[in-house]
């Protein structure tokens, strides 16, 4: 087809020509990519994610929150009542930052667990707190740099970090979180190699993927290290009110306002579909992640934060937040009892105090990810613990989560998943002696 | 305080200590800005948002829709249902890509501009179409890359440019838009100096801020010339459908599935607080796009995508764009006559055939930004031309949003600009003599 006549006549030309054409055009557009892109992948969790919805099957991949607990006939009240009374707002272009409101709202959530002094004018709405981490990348990373995290960790993170070309540096951790002495000699190692690094990432509760846990007594010293060498502490608190004894500990930027960011996330406390998540940013580094994000997407979506501030306001949010947390108790109790019931010798998992996910550890050299498949045909779905390290290497790990599924079919599931990795215990045995 | 005893007792300390902590923290963290940072600027549209809002003003400064039109009661009833019926869903995470069912019915809105051969499998749903622009800077552009636009552009877009230090190169414009000519010259002459062109940003109809529409008989040379230098399009089209005349010009995607990327918005035809948008990219780069877009945000907001869709499959949304193009064109119609009778001699203006904006041209050597403040003060607001230009230079041009204000107020508000813009004409007239 003439190029002339394609405007005017967009009949659709023969499939060998239409292949033939994409092939070209995909030859050609090869070198456009930028040198970032190549590096931006799918998601191990996201890889599931279909595979996950299969009738039968039993998820323990995704982390989901449970909100079958939510009072969906008030929050379906309450749209109702933004859309019709304040719709000429609520559908309209708001601010930059979020609603004047929410933010105080904000402040509010963040005193629960400890943050007394926070301002309004330092938090920033986002798009869900996968954003603000999108964010902190564009504001602190030039492409090399390094960002220090947990190994494991979020693995929508290490997206990020390697969509910004940042290198990410595990730091050893053990049944406490991050081992400050480590944290310590690690800053020091790659400084002197000649690294810039910017952050230190951390979950420090209930860690996704570990369930783990960073200790109180370690919390002022992992950020005083940080201080002391110029880094600065992107503190990720997705799960910090769902810890199971009603008592959270106080996040890391509770005392510290000048050198950590804070991420917070209606997504597990509330409901994910809305993707509001928020940064309480130290005021002097305020004015640039501001701007980042409004460079992103101009300002958080209004009806969605409006419908936040209208359920913060009315309804008792504490209580859910309560609900939440008995619920996700009593399904982390079952698994970790279905575990003992089932798991073969050689196996090993963490005991979380909160969040949503259990870590499991086979022996050495077993690799986890070839276990999927089988899994899925012996009818559960569990992520591989290879996509939560910055390693290459392959895992022996496993993730469950326990937060999406009733207490009999977390049974099931790890009753079902047993024998799948009893198998690969025994290869690995057989294979050793060999 | 010692840092120890930070985290177990948040008191405040005083004012000055809080002060000096803070900027020296200010000074320790200045050198962990990633380079780009310096370059994410706030946008003057975002500038002039908050005065916008005094009462009394007349804004003629946002290009918001004027929402007053929606069938509210019939959004809030949809709500109300989604959440309370579907909430389980709507309320939760979703996939990357935005929801099957809203993918499928944006092909059917780009089928009424003409693209009718659009695969929901390319079609990604985005948090608005200013984060599909920052996405196409993430797949395609390095530091240093050249982008080609228009000149003036979106206000938004030259930001997002900016924070990917993209160097924003200007192709000159006429009435009828883009000149290939130029297009073409521009491209060689970049090239010749070994830039990396990657894509023409272009705004073919009703551009923002000029108004003016790229001629449709040259819309198939710009094409063709892009392809032939191996420059991808980005086609931003907003304002397609709100073409005065309801018949809309054939978009440049239409006939060129391979070389467009379209980036299309419920923003202009729904409702921006929504932030729902799409690109619909070419089959051989979608994936790598799809993958960014996961990367920022994770999914779109589940909620906003199925009220869209139950907006689109249970409303006469061609009948609301109907109703919102006979508004604009009313609007439209009434700020040009206003300018007719009360604008100084020596001005000139655009008049465009659909969209929000006309573009106003004073005296060369004229800097509208510092007539700003008279117009305020005069109770009226409209959008420097320097916003909207690549360029460092002042500029002789501003921008009037007609879409947000009733045909009295924006008769009041051009009367009202008027005197400033006299003044200023008149005091260039006397400094050019002297």
């Amino acid at each position: 087809m003439r190029s002339e006549e394609r405007l005017n006549s967009p009949s659709i030309p023969n499939d060998v020509e239409v292949a033939l054409e994409r092939a070209v055009a995909a030859h050609r557009h090869e070198h456009l990519f930028a040198e970032r892109a190549a590096n931006i992948k799918q998601s191990a969790v996201r890889d599931v994610f279909d595979i996950s919805m299969r009738p039968g099957l039993v998820s323990l991949a995704g982390g989901n929150p449970f909100l079958q607990s939510l009072p969906l006939d008030k929050l379906g009240g309450l749209a109702y009542q933004l859309v019709t009374e304040q719709g000429l707002t609520a559908l309209q272009y708001g601010g930059g930052q979020g609603t004047a409101e929410l933010r105080r709202q904000i402040c509010e959530v963040m005193a629960e667990e400890g943050i007394t002094d926070a301002d309004p004018a330092n938090v920033v709405v986002t798009v869900g707190s996968q954003s603000a981490q999108d964010i902190a990348c564009k504001v602190f990373c030039n492409p090399g740099d390094v960002v220090l995290c947990e190994d494991p960790t979020y693995v929508g993170a290490l997206n990020t970090f390697e969509s910004y070309q940042v290198r990410a540096e595990p730091v050893p951790v053990d049944d406490r979180g991050l081992v400050p002495e480590e944290l310590e000699r690690r800053i020091a190692e790659l400084r002197a190699s000649g690294a810039n690094v910017k952050f230190l990432y951390t979950i420090p509760s209930f860690n996704n993927p570990s369930g783990i846990t960073l200790d109180a007594g370690r919390r002022q010293q992992i950020v005083d290290i940080c201080r002391e060498a110029n880094v600065l502490v992107l503190e990720d608190n997705p799960y910090g009110l769902l810890r199971f004894d009603g008592h959270p500990l106080l996040p890391l930027r509770a005392g510290n306002p000048d050198d950590v960011i804070y991420l917070g996330s209606f997504s597990k406390i509330l409901a994910p579909g809305l993707r509001i998540g928020w940064a309480l940013v130290p005021a002097h580094l305020q004015r640039r992640f501001y701007l980042a994000s409004e460079s992103v997407t101009l300002c958080p979506p209004t009806l969605n934060q409006m419908l936040v501030s209208g359920y913060l306001e009315s309804h008792d949010w504490r209580g859910q937040i309560g609900t939440y947390r008995r619920l996700y108790a009593e399904r982390c109790a079952a698994m970790l009892d279905a575990l003992d019931e089932f798991m073969p010798a050689g196996t090993s998992w963490t005991r979380p105090d909160g969040g949503f996910f259990v870590w499991v550890t086979m022996p050495e050299h077993v690799d986890t990810y070839p276990l999927l498949h089988a899994a899925i045909d012996a009818g559960v779905v569990f992520i591989p613990g290879a996509a939560f390290t910055p390693s290459d290497k392959p895992s022996n790990k496993l993730r469950l989560a326990f937060s999406a599924v009733s207490t009999e079919l977390i049974r099931e599931g790890v009753r079902r998943l047993a024998p799948v990795l009893e198998e690969a215990v025994e290869k690995r045995r057989q294979e050793s002696r060999s």
